[in-house]
């Protein structure tokens, strides 16, 4: 999963568990030619996941970047990581914009949401 | 658990599964007073609690805020919750502090970590 620029400015919903999420934490490097068009691609491809349940991304300027997905399932995390466009993108993505990232696959056991009234 | 403002510029390490993490996605209202000084009690709080791992923190300016707090187990996870001190923040971060907020606990399955060479 990449991190993407245009995110919405409310997080997801807390969804019903049990779901998947996974945290993708980056730094980026100073090379980031291409980045925002392979970026736009991957949301539009994971989007298109079975499951897919949604992403919220934040990004410190200069700092770091978190993207959480939304997955409803353990097989809809296998059809976006084996998705061989995602991974092409991810061998892009570590050889030229990452300076480093650590990504953390969890299954959702409790969610909880607050909205203002 | 709150944001926080002074994140390292690098992402928390990949741990050995399993382990927890803290999913918290917020908006902010324009009522921020008192909320670094209580955010910074909380981050010494939080480090304080026996199988605390770490936490990364991004910030979009105005926009979205992430915080992943890593825990070792889901006992951890309780003792940070029923904190009385950090459920007193709570109930001050609904009444002034956030707009919006979504939590998510999650238990990790799969990790991996990239650091440039």
């Amino acid at each position: 999963m990449s991190d993407h620029s245009d995110a919405p400015v409310a997080p997801i919903e807390a969804f019903e568990p049990p779901y998947y999420v996974a945290v993708f934490s980056t730094i980026r490097t100073q090379e980031q030619d291409g980045y925002r068009e392979t970026n736009a691609r991957m949301e539009e491809l994971v989007k298109a996941v079975p499951g897919f349940l949604g992403m919220d991304h934040a990004q410190t300027p200069g700092g770091l970047g978190i993207t959480v997905g939304y997955f409803r399932d353990a097989d809809a995390l296998t059809q976006w990581r084996t998705n061989e466009e995602h991974r092409a993108a991810q061998r892009r993505g570590r050889a030229e914009w990452y300076e480093r990232y650590t990504l953390h696959i969890a299954k959702v056991e409790r969610s909880h949401g607050y909205t203002r009234e």
